[in-house]
């Protein structure tokens, strides 16, 4: 059987031309552009919790990568290195190659570059640090919203959460829509262009990781607001879907890696313009309220108001790993 | 019980005086000093592999980040910057608290700062990242040894490892020397200040984790060389341990993070007298060699030669977690 370090050169050593040292050493050296700032995120992925047994090899490795991308992403920083640490229970060359297919592709499509890493034996676990760049002074930080910004979503949030729910036999989607689901959850698209494009237009970003309701609740109590969302102004439900369950997903589920956002209102066409650029929905569902005493609103309450102005039931919230 | 958000934000989050964001973003924030590189190294502790479940988590907490450090060590990097991404089977708050106190102290010591993390349900399983900054051009690296240099290796090798087979009960040592290898093994320190001492001496330099023997073939592995070592040079085994395991352990032992390094000749005073200085045993145990074709000596060859100029068999390898 080959070696741990042979396995490891022969599937992960790839040329890292913007590293002064790459995979090898007891480090990986490199050298920040002057005048840049850089955005450091880290993101563990276990069997049995955040995939299952049996999920392809392949796409487990381009989402453990695009996770981490997605944190990025919602700084508005340019992808640049990674460090990849796993535990494996064996040295399974044909798993291993193509984990490493789909993680470097991933690296490649968002020009990331994979400096080093390390691997042992143990229950599957998968472990990067990315890290990206950007311009001082310029991140989308949670704490930065402001009374009255408008509150935006990218994309359709809640597909990945029906995609599981599906792939569990939880509900049955016709056939289309199943296999778009399915993909949102397997092969998330990280928003690395859209936070890109936000810097110096949105004041707080953060990606959808945990459910839209859950994630906005993480600006809001950084930002010292509370929110008004319209039903009104969501994406459209799935057609095919059972309308209950994917307002749910949509509001609660988690992994769809989507950026929800605070912008000025004076930004609004801009962004209106942006969506129309990248060819990406964002979608205005609502706007930060005051959290002040005044208002009886506590920081972070989220109100959901429908066509008639009522509010609606706020269903569970996020993802809590230790609940 | 405490939710997954309110476990992390009570234990691990700290004031970051070095970062621009610390802990509780979509990503840590930092400005790397112009002039500077960064140097990055990722280590996953896995329990099972690296250590016993029932491991004190105030030293396993120590540990994890010792274990990362002594990478910053052995490039000569100054540590700065940390991240902890770590699955835990339960919110066992005391286990928490242990490790992350173990942490946080080894952490003060060195001068590192936690500036993010990730945490999630799964079989015990500890991955860090480490960061270090250092003059641009001035890294230790594996490929720098030349011809003639000198090897050396600090402190005393192969306590960890006799550490090890005490608990294991595969030997039984002395009172005061157990404790004393036991120490080596569960506190281990990094040696992050002969390392940046070593800068601008050193022509290469390694961090001793698989064992010397495998630690010093990386180093003749990347430089295409091959070594003489003599016996008679050595540590000295400790009295009281049975001596041809101490030899093994020496020789083959992981787990110290001793550095092993390479100087020009004309260094030699230059490192007896920084032995000195740190009061830290810099033990000279042997010289690079020839593995040109003529030499009939391979590259990354290491013969060991007794006080009598015979060759001595070499013990088994370091440690691969794949074989």
């Amino acid at each position: 059987m080959a070696s741990e370090f042979e396995l490891i050169s022969r599937h992960f050593s790839r040329a890292t031309p913007s590293a002064i040292l790459g995979p090898g050493d007891d480090c990986a050296l490199v050298a920040p552009a002057p005048g840049m700032e850089l955005a450091l995120t880290t993101d563990m992925l276990v069997e049995g919790t955040h995939f299952l047994p049996d999920t392809d090899p392949g796409q487990l490795g381009w989402k453990t990568l695009a996770v981490n991308l997605s944190d990025l992403a919602a700084m508005g920083a340019t992808p640049r290195w990674v460090l990849l640490a796993g535990a494996l229970p064996n040295a399974d060359e044909a798993w291993i190659a193509a984990f490493a297919d789909g993680f470097f592709r991933c690296a490649k499509r968002y020009g990331a570059e994979v400096i080093g890493g390390d691997t042992t034996r143990g229950p599957r676990n998968l472990c990067v640090t990315a890290i990206g760049e950007l311009p001082a002074g310029s991140a989308l930080r949670r704490d930065g919203a402001r009374l009255d910004d408008d509150i935006w979503v990218s994309g359709q949030p809640g597909l990945a959460a029906l995609g599981l729910a599906h792939l569990q036999g939880k509900t049955t989607l016709p056939e289309a829509l199943a296999r778009r689901c399915v993909m949102a959850l397997q092969r998330p698209l990280p928003r690395i262009e859209l936070g890109l494009r936000l810097r110096g237009i949105a004041t707080s970003a953060i990606d959808v990781s945990d459910g839209l309701l859950a994630d906005l609740g993480h600006i809001l109590e950084r930002s010292g607001l509370a929110a008004d969302l319209f039903e009104g102004q969501f994406p459209l439900i799935p057609p095919g879907s059972v309308p209950r369950l994917a307002r749910e997903a949509q509001l609660g589920g988690g992994d769809d890696y989507e950026l929800c956002f605070t912008t000025p209102i004076a930004a609004r066409q801009q962004v209106v313009m942006l969506a129309a650029e990248l060819d990406l929905p964002l979608w205005r569902i609502g706007y930060t309220v005051s959290a002040a005493t005044e208002s009886g609103r506590p920081i972070a309450d989220i109100r959901l108001i429908d066509a008639d102005g009522q509010p609606l039931p706020i269903p569970k919230k996020g993802f809590d790993h230790f609940d």
